[in-house]
């Protein structure tokens, strides 16, 4: 095999992973019932707000965990695993609990987008797949939403294949774009397969293969007269391009009595030669003409030459989409938060660093969202242990777990449980909702985040509370470690 | 189909090249054949040099290429091709040529990396996966380069793949890392696909699930006494961490005569620790115990730590190697270069910008590298026309295509051309490499470079110059467009 194209994705794991599994199996733990939960500390590009991604495809490897003969030989050939451990690999399926934020929810630093309780060498074995899956596809969510907003309403459409990091980099890249709020996406497979609607016309080539611009619009509108869109940058714009593009459509759509039609630029100033563009389009009575600009664009650029008066009607998004270039790694950790005695008795786990913002939450929890009944609008999430409950009809006073002499009181709230049960002992509980569903409800979502939280440029922070009891116990736990050194 | 994972990898195109492949076919220019170079313009990270990786992939896609009856129907379902158009892609496989530069091999801006020779729709069709392969294995086996370099020697291990952009990010990438100069991955299953040693022993998480971090090392001690590398920085890795290290080893592997082991650092200044721990660990006798650091790694942190005297014998690198992270994008573009008419003539083309350095290459061409005789070392790359041939036992005046006045004269030099046969009427004729192999040869053609063109900042401009026949037809298709305009 020499493609990543069509591996047993249970093999993409870290091999620590493995090596841990043979260790807890020796060891007598394997079958010890943890705790993880997946979070991340960060925003990309210093945002206020991430997207949530990727649920559907963890839900699909989770489905689909085993080990081939083929891999149980790959694992023997390296000579450190039992043979016992080798043969439980053979039956080995997963068989635990895993709660999740759905997809296209806006989600904040430090609040567990994902639970999962299982026997220990299942729960570690997930970690390497879980966290690419949803890094992956929530930090594009995430840009796309910041391109889209940028935007206003135009349509954004995802261009990145090419140079996308690798297959699935493309594909799953358009289908997280399409959440984050993207129109549509050059990459034919990605509809095919998810139904992102995918489109596209000609490249510079086309018109290159012809013996002149002219006769490459004019072939091209003759194909395809309700979906002519015409590259007008090949020679120039101004002198050539938009000149031989209406005398296409004067010559092949007006008798077809068609108006709707488009150009696209590639290169030059957008702001510049899109006014000029579109005043000569206009003064020849194509009017309805789309403008498409497609150059090294992101949500500055596009803020910028909107500023500057450019009339476009949507952006063709490249690299610094595909690839969230300006801020390409999103930070999601999967980190132990309990494990349960053999009497179910739940002991909670934390991780200690000299860094304070790296200290995790310890013991199986669960988040509310809270939005004033007045505005509709998110005010706060909450973290409280999974066995609180909050009564909404009262009013609560949360406070900021790093400055505790931030507190406020909640008052005139509703308060929604975002993590839903998705696999309950093994078994799929999870009704998956359609893409453009998620995409809905991630449109949805972000509307009811106040603007001040939306800002690219040093945005408010969104409110993640803890509750008392929870941040008892980090206390309490905190104190004792400090007393262990 | 709900993973990017087993898609037909013939429709990771971009629309557009469909779009045009029925528009060639409905114009009676579908089986014109095209000549296409792929290049690139800019180094990742201002660096000197890039390296080129992926054709293996590319080898396989182009084996494959073909339209299920599936992907049939989901285009007619787009209603806009013809049923003569959808007939012929039934039949579609590639019948044309490739030439391209092995992997491996550093590569600089503006030489043809691979060109491809073939009908229309089929040259045009390859274009997004051809790019997306290239560009994204180059990118991190160029970034794995600058990586292994700063790392003097010392191994580089590749951690990346939960901070990866998708499957093929982590998978291929891993690859590509191997390719530039690393010892080994984290991903298992690219160890069991590619062949790239995979290696990992624990998490905190294990350490974390035993009632005390000795227990946790001995049991692991126990478990792999020959592979004992342990995390000691779960707690406090100077107070608890190295010393119940020490303790793990004294108990389980001296009396079992084993001197090899090791320790591992995830958080902390590295600098220090590793001064501190390399001592304690000389002190307790285990001189042969090795370091190994993880925290957040890349070139400019591995020579700073380094220069700062740390003591450290391997480096794991995690998201800024398999992302690229400060440079997420290589630039790879396809562009087409010629067309033959239906006598054999060739005619060139040229795809012209008000950006000079956008300004494409005309023509069917190959590419020397000269290395001087004496030292062995590449001195310059040199772009001809396919039909010229450079004699090297003369001398040879070459000259910067953007500023002539800088001449210099080629003596006692060795040429060899770069591009090699891949296909030919559609065969593969070329003998693939092993990844060991591409490896090894990587690291040699590394070795040729002055240390000039390798230094992180500011490197030199590794010469890339036009041969007088080709410049002279540039310069020609240049006169002639300005005057068309």
């Amino acid at each position: 095999m020499k493609s990543a194209n069509g591996i047993n994705l249970t093999m993409l794991c870290d091999f620590y992973e493995l090596t841990m599994g043979n260790g807890y199996f020796a060891d007598g733990k394997g079958d010890r019932i943890c705790y993880f939960d997946m979070f991340f500390r960060d925003v990309p590009d210093q945002g206020g707000y991430a997207i949530a991604a990727g649920l559907e495809q963890i839900v699909d490897y989770v489905q689909n965990l085993h080990f081939d003969e083929e891999d149980i030989a790959y694992l023997r050939g390296r000579g450190i695993f039992s043979e016992g451990f080798l043969d439980y690999l053979r039956t080995f399926r997963f068989t635990g609990d895993i709660w999740a934020i759905p997809e296209g929810t806006p989600i904040f630093p430090m609040e567990p987008v994902l639970t999962v309780r299982a026997p220990a060498i299942q729960a570690q074995l997930l970690e390497t797949y879980l966290l690419l899956e949803f890094n992956h596809q929530s930090l594009i969510a995430t840009k796309a939403s910041r391109i889209c907003r940028a935007a206003e309403g135009r349509a954004v459409l995802e261009f990145g294949s090419r140079r996308a990091q690798g297959i699935a980099g493309a594909v799953t890249g358009a289908r997280a774009a399409f959440i984050g709020g993207c129109a549509g996406t050059a990459c034919t497979v990605s509809d095919q397969v998810y139904g992102v609607p995918a489109a596209g016309t000609m490249a510079h080539s086309w018109v290159q293969m012809f013996d002149s611009e002219l006769d490459a619009f004019l072939s091209y509108c003759r194909t395809y007269p309700r979906n002519a869109v015409l590259l007008v940058d090949t020679y120039n714009t101004l002198k050539s391009g938009v000149p031989n593009a209406i005398r296409a459509f004067n010559e092949v759509l007006k008798p077809l009595g068609i108006t709707k039609c488009g150009i696209r630029l590639d290169s030059g100033d957008m702001a510049y030669l899109t006014r000029k563009a579109r005043k000569m389009l206009d003064d020849a009575g194509w009017t309805e003409c789309t403008i498409t600009v497609s150059n090294s664009l992101d949500e500055r650029l596009i803020t910028e030459i909107i500023r500057q008066g450019a009339k476009i009607d949507s952006f063709g998004v490249g690299e610094r989409l595909i690839t969230s270039k300006s801020s390409p790694v999103f930070g999601g950790v999967y980190k132990l938060c309990a494990v349960e005695q053999a009497d179910g008795t739940l002991i909670p786990k934390i991780k200690v660093s000299e860094n304070p913002g790296k200290i995790t939450n310890p013991g199986f929890k669960k988040v509310y969202r809270f939005y004033n009944r007045d505005t509709g609008m998110a005010e706060a999430d909450y973290i409280c242990m999974r066995d609180e409950t909050v009564d909404d009809t009262q009013p609560l006073e949360i406070c900021d777990p790093s400055e505790r002499w931030k507190r406020k009181t909640m008052e005139n709230f509703r308060a929604e449980e975002l993590q839903v049960p998705v696999f309950l002992g093994g078994e799929l509980v999870y009704q998956l909702p359609t893409l453009r569903e998620i995409r809905t409800e991630c449109g949805y979502q972000i509307s009811t985040l106040w603007p001040e939280v939306k800002r690219f440029d040093n945005p408010h922070s969104y409110y993640v509370d803890l509750s008392p009891k929870l941040m008892a116990l980090k206390d309490e736990m905190l104190e004792s470690h400090g007393r262990r050194k």
